[in-house]
């Protein structure tokens, strides 16, 4: 029998995440206050975010942090997460290629984004915060928060944003199940609800809105803090483990990865996977390729520019020095909602400026064309943002059955789709451009 | 740190099934033609079932039937499922019992239903079969053996019940974007549906009825076979790879049950987590008690009788010597769509006969409120089928509050919610009774 999955004993998972800053030649610009333009402290972060988040956020010199105990209980309710090699992808596209995936699905709340919500909602808790509020899109990251915050017995607030909360009601039945408050996006229960409201009645909302919404009540509420759920520096220490993981499960396997993909909405899931293997690249040179998969309808780091922006609509946040395609991009109204975000995390942006990772633009259609796939021959629905990897995945993996390379081939499956089978019927109805 | 979850090394999966008939001392009453009234053999299911499914079906005497190593590479893909200790929900409960819990919700299709639909499609394609066809209430069924059949490159047709088909379209598409033909029953394809729709032009469909037309379409095609996801002995037999785990998990847990807890619809993961158990009651006189959990609306087994009834509405199949509500019995459109069916397997309804276990009947509010409580406590949303098993859990871990005893209870979750939000979100708006 061939090993298909690899998973790691329980012993094995890891302790630290890699904070890749320390490491980088070229650190990530410092955040700036709006006003002043003067670089930010941590300090300067704590009335939005809890303290150590706020820490973390800012550190540039220590390469590894220590995960607390009670989120390492905690990871061991999902984790490790398998390592699959995907022996029915490669047979069906006929390549000479190794393809394993990382296979983030198996979360209690079906993706990666638990690995950060467990780490917030912990901090939040042991600082004495009752209230959390956030943001969600398509739902994956506030249906992670909602559960993470109940778990530590804690409050949650998520603002979802309009088109999801209607079109696609079953991640916020999901929330609302797990006790969370879900209010729709622009609302009236925040100035920044109401100013758009108030231009533009109709408005279907946006993940910057919904975070200037959310980043508002944190800060008028006693008690209450702010998590989000990818761009951060936090959130991508926070999803290492993930690459952590992977990189002890490829061992087992006797492999090495020469490409690690994942798809690219913020950057927390590719941060997640890449941080450390890059660090082999950094550190010792090793050569491997790291490809951000992003859609064609929000293609900031392909058509983006490096430039200080907000990060939300509003402009509440600090002025991050990220590929933006600028805080009031409207995104088109694709079904990978996690992908429709105007800016990508500061690392990752210095990242790609220095030439360690480069990008790809996925349309729509092609990504449904290549989950379909996937599903027909690994047995698992990929979630319509997962999808933009596997089709990058399979595009190089085509390229190997050109050339008769064995190229190893490693994506990040960041969740899986059965709450957007909406999404998969319309594709299969032809319905979808 | 304490142990949440135990999971088994690759090493240690099963690798062979257990067959209770051989060990039973009341072995289960025959099944009969219809017409004749004589014991049918293994042979007489040829045209219908492939052929080692059929003998595995009549066999009384090997308690032990190797699992096809194909058949335990798949396995590999999912399996072990990991067995949880249930922290959250003792906490909430302030009960002193220890909960464990079989997650088979972390399949790729999210339910126990891939155990037997792996192993059927295994054995079509062994023989030779180009297609399979089966029914499906909400899906979970249609699911699992549209992924199955696929992996094995199998052709699969699928009669889904009418009302799912059009309330619950998500499992729907979850079966096309595997590959399968999916046709809402009744139908106009068979004999059988055009029966009922002359009948009742309105009629919304049930589980007997689209097992007619399912069984009518393997008889009447070449090299296609049919497949159940429960009832039958062979099912019950693949399902008990679940309780072979159970067993080996709960042995590194150190403890053994006191209590087996299962939702009851047809016996498939019933029989899959308290056969391995029951064996030691019956060879050994161990101790323990085992506890269906039935939807009111459909209570075969305490309410109904024990007789030779047809396992379909139409009445194309052999007759069981069961306990049934009777073939023509309608229950209410509960949102456990897998607990709609009006009997019981022979081997369950035997042993409920001769008091190896007991049945409790739970009214879906308490199931859906036991599911919320669940899902706040654990972490995991579970199928509406899955939340009997829960609310039965809660009543026997409050009783050991009231007496202060630390019983081990042992329940199967079956499967996940998140295909089920619709039920929640009902449920949540106060609008199921």
């Amino acid at each position: 029998m061939k090993q298909k999955r690899f998973i790691l004993p329980e012993s094995e998972i890891p302790t630290r995440w890699y904070n890749i800053q320390a490491d980088m030649l070229n650190k990530p610009l410092p955040m700036l206050n709006p006003s002043t333009r003067e670089p930010l402290k941590a300090e300067d972060l704590f009335p939005i975010f809890n303290e150590e988040c706020a820490r973390q956020e800012v550190n540039q010199t220590d390469a590894w942090i220590d995960i607390p105990e009670e989120v390492r209980e905690k990871y061991t309710y999902y984790r490790s997460t398998p390592l699959v090699r995907a022996y029915g992808l490669e047979e069906a596209l006929g390549t000479p290629a190794h393809i394993y995936f990382k296979n983030e699905s198996v979360s209690p709340v079906g993706s990666h984004k638990l690995n950060s919500a467990l780490a917030q909602a912990y901090y939040c808790k042991k600082q004495g915060v009752k209230n959390v509020t956030t943001e969600t899109g398509a739902g994956q990251w506030g249906a992670a928060l909602s559960y993470a915050t109940k778990i530590f017995g804690l409050e949650c607030a998520v603002y979802q944003v309009k088109i999801s909360y209607e079109q696609k009601p079953y991640r916020r039945s999901i929330m609302q199940v797990f006790g969370a408050q879900v209010t729709p996006s622009p609302s009236m229960s925040t100035r920044a609800g109401k100013d758009i409201l108030t231009i533009n009645p109709n408005y279907q909302g946006s993940l910057g809105t919904a975070i200037s919404e959310a980043v508002e009540l944190a800060m008028m509420t006693p008690d209450c803090k702010y998590a989000l759920g990818s761009v951060m520096n936090h959130v991508a220490l926070h999803q290492t483990v993930i690459g952590l993981e992977a990189e002890k499960q490829m061992e087992m396997a006797g492999e090495y990865p020469d490409i690690v993909i994942a798809c690219f909405g913020g950057g927390s899931n590719f941060s997640g996977i890449s941080f450390p293997f890059m660090r082999h690249t950094i550190l010792e040179g090793k050569k491997t390729r790291f490809i951000a998969a992003e859609p064609v309808s929000c293609p900031k780091l392909t058509k983006g520019k490096f430039e200080y922006d907000f990060g939300d609509e509003a402009g509440y946040t600090p002025l991050l020095a990220m590929f933006t395609l600028g805080h009031k991009f409207q995104p088109a109204l694709i079904h990978a909602g996690g992908l429709r975000y105007h800016g990508a995390g500061v690392i990752v942006s210095q990242l790609m400026k220095d030439g360690y990772m480069e990008a790809v633009d996925i349309a729509q259609l092609d990504s449904f064309k290549a989950g379909c796939l996937f599903a027909k021959a690994e047995g698992i629905i990929p979630a319509p943002e997962s999808c933009h990897a596997i089709a990058a995945t399979i595009d190089e993996a085509l390229k190997c059955k050109e050339t008769g390379e064995e190229k190893v081939i490693l994506f990040n499956l960041s969740g899986h789709g059965l709450v957007d089978m909406s999404a998969y019927d319309q594709y299969l109805a032809g319905a979808l451009v």
